[in-house]
């Protein structure tokens, strides 16, 4: 046997997942030789501060210079993992310059400017793969460009954020609340220091953004995705929700209507029976319907260095076959329609509403005569508790006009018998 | 715009599948030239009987003679969609020999002679897709080959006949017994008149078979499968099941262990929180086990006419995407190793065991005593009901191995205080 060509490969950053990737394309080394007719090896390792400790990871790799990478003419495929928008941004983009095929990671540049992106792939005829940026480990992208491309997908819902899954699973099963829960995946390293992306919906909401371009084959940008944190959760809603038979999941939720794209990440009631409330801690898992294959899920780790290594490897295994037979560019960017996206207020839903009101005769009917008045039409009203003049009322609308639901929600704030609305959480209707 | 390129296809078979194909090929028509810059038209479909009744197929394009299709240069693309050994096996192979490649959805074919298949591919230097020969519109293949690629995978656990899981559901949730819910199925259509290969575990055996040689990059085929079907399990098993918390679910099991790879597929209890025990119905699901990415799971209808159609349809347009940037049998066979397949009586399994016995002192101590001279030790023993004499014990076993569980059975039966060994099971367990 010949000895194989090699495939030369450089990583910009070497921090949680770059550190996997190097491990996996390391001890997969051999076998890449018999999957894709090449061995793959990793060349140059660009990072910040050449002096930092970073035990298996061999020191003369090591670079702190873009230039030596770019300038490399053997080094045919970038993986940038270093994350956040600049340098990493300019460093793909002249990557593509030189020629050289981009993997990357990165949810937040792409969810931003991956038109950009994707335009300055397909001018050099190089590709551009992305499956780790969203869901992690699990196959997401490749299904969507390919194995689904005979549908014409109509929706896409998951649980994107590992992080507040994980915090919503301890307050539900373990009855912590969100304080508690966020501190113990801050100890666990599952949020980070500062988790404002995560608990805020963000970082959901750039996952959502790439999916939905994929799937509805038309441009949405982050800024296009409505989002809704977890913070505001408490530990009664998640008993309510218990009672009703559902579970309080942050779900992105993206939508191909007629009236145009919704693209949406927030807090949602979900049947306790529903394929999405079982998928528990970290993991994350994405439901897609399309008009051929029906409803189809795929669950799995949606971060960590070892599985979001295993999508950035797989990406550099497909682009190494396209060099081997000569075909990069084979599937560039399939956002080829512009279909405007439709306004979070224009959007119908169901909504759960948890209200604290002044126990006393008419309360109820002057608040059924608000939500009247505005179209919000009622499926149920509970009073929960009732001590010392003050009332809980739980109350669930049908599925109504978002807009009339903020009308209500601002003419119930100003009535003097309502002390506070406590929550306003989405519920999740089947279509009919 | 310039006229776009046409890729004429030929359809081998119209029955339930390849009226999917067309379908979806035709309300596609449009959307094809964005998303390979090429049309997708079928222009020949070979039948069997011209004259047949077809609602929705131009009868124009029907012909009963095969060599049309090969013979006609223009078809660049066969979808082989008639199933059944042969002529399946002639038409491919003669189909690749005349330039043309090949989808396929044929798991009996593929399961036996894929070896054959994708060597006559390769020397000519063409595609042979077959999504949709497992799980139907599940995403699996292209996962597992492309996605999963830089993966050791380790294991691959499955619920891929959806027949079988509909009788089970019907059983577990309306307390059917076996025969009623067989019925039902087959007047719903999930069940065929001969429904062999389904409850025997035959089909799903064809499916582990072509999974587990993807997985493990080592030609396994449906001769090294071990198969048992659904056609003993009782409502009183699916009774005991649910009291230990667990579901009985028929499961395909691939394993790359060191003493070599496990194939089977057999009933199993597995406990009711795992995920593959909420997959109902007719619905498949397969788990992954890779070394980087973990557990992964992949969802969705694995049969019928338009998600079966949808894998079909995504594998014409993957080929079509190569025929365009001239890359066929970029992704070929990738069996490059051999592993050998472990003997089922070497392998280990925990087992639930029904036992009727004559209830008289010393039988539990009897039957003990069996289990331990062979080595099988005993983590549960239950008497169930005692009437007239007669006493039904339910065992569990440990992790044991497979041959000493048959050579207690084979001495149990051959006992006089033993009436009937009603069910043997095998039951689900987590690797330490």
């Amino acid at each position: 046997m010949e000895t194989p060509k090699k495939i030369k490969v450089a990583l910009l950053g070497v921090g949680t997942v770059g550190t996997g990737v190097y491990k996996i394309l390391t001890r997969q080394r051999e076998e890449m030789v018999h999957k894709i007719g090449a061995e793959l090896e990793i060349v140059k390792i660009l990072v910040r501060d050449r002096k930092k400790e970073r035990p298996g990871i061999p020191a003369e790799l090591l670079t702190d210079c873009f230039a030596d990478i770019l300038d490399d003419p053997e080094i045919q495929i970038v993986i940038e993992v270093m994350g956040g928008m600049e340098p990493a941004r300019t460093y793909i983009l002249e990557a593509f310059r030189h020629g050289k095929h981009v993997v990357s990671a990165n949810k937040d540049l792409i969810a931003n400017d991956g038109k950009e992106l994707f335009e300055a792939a397909q001018e050099n005829h190089r590709d551009f793969l992305f499956e780790a940026a969203v869901a992690g480990g699990i196959p997401i992208i490749r299904p969507l460009k390919q194995c689904l491309a005979g549908n014409n997908l109509t929706e896409v819902m998951g649980i994107v954020n590992g992080t507040t899954n994980f915090i919503l699973t301890k307050m539900t099963e373990n009855g912590m609340d969100f304080g508690e829960a966020l501190k113990m995946a801050q100890e666990l390293g599952y949020a980070e220091a500062d988790p404002t992306a995560d608990v805020e919906g963000l970082d959901a909401g750039r996952k959502m953004a790439i999916m939905a371009s994929i799937a509805f084959h038309t441009r949405i940008t982050f800024s296009d995705v409505y989002t809704e944190g977890i913070t505001k959760i408490s530990a009664d809603d998640i008993r309510y929700a218990k009672e009703m038979g559902c579970d309080i999941k942050l779900l992105g939720l993206a939508k191909n209507t007629p009236e145009g794209i919704e693209v949406r990440v927030h807090p949602m009631l979900i049947p306790s029976n529903h394929a999405l409330a079982s998928v528990r801690d970290s993991f994350n898992a994405v439901f897609v319907h399309g008009d051929a294959v029906g409803d189809t899920m795929f669950y799995g780790r949606g971060a960590g260095e070892m599985p979001t290594g295993s999508a950035v490897v797989g990406d550099v295994i497909d682009i190494a076959r396209n060099i081997q037979y000569g075909c990069n560019g084979r599937i560039g960017c399939t956002c080829y329609k512009e279909i405007p996206v439709k306004k979070m207020e224009d959007t119908f839903n169901s909504y759960f509403l948890r209200i604290q009101v002044q126990n006393r005769p008419g309360v109820l009917a002057n608040i059924a005569a608000v939500f009247g008045n505005n179209q919000v039409s009622i499926a149920q009203i509970v009073q929960k508790k009732a001590v010392k003049g003050r009332a809980e009322l739980v109350v669930i609308t049908d599925c109504v006009c978002e807009k009339n639901m903020r009308d209500s929600v601002m003419i119930l704030e100003g009535m003097s018998i309502i002390q506070e609305i406590s929550s306003i959480i989405r519920v999740y209707t089947e279509e009919e």
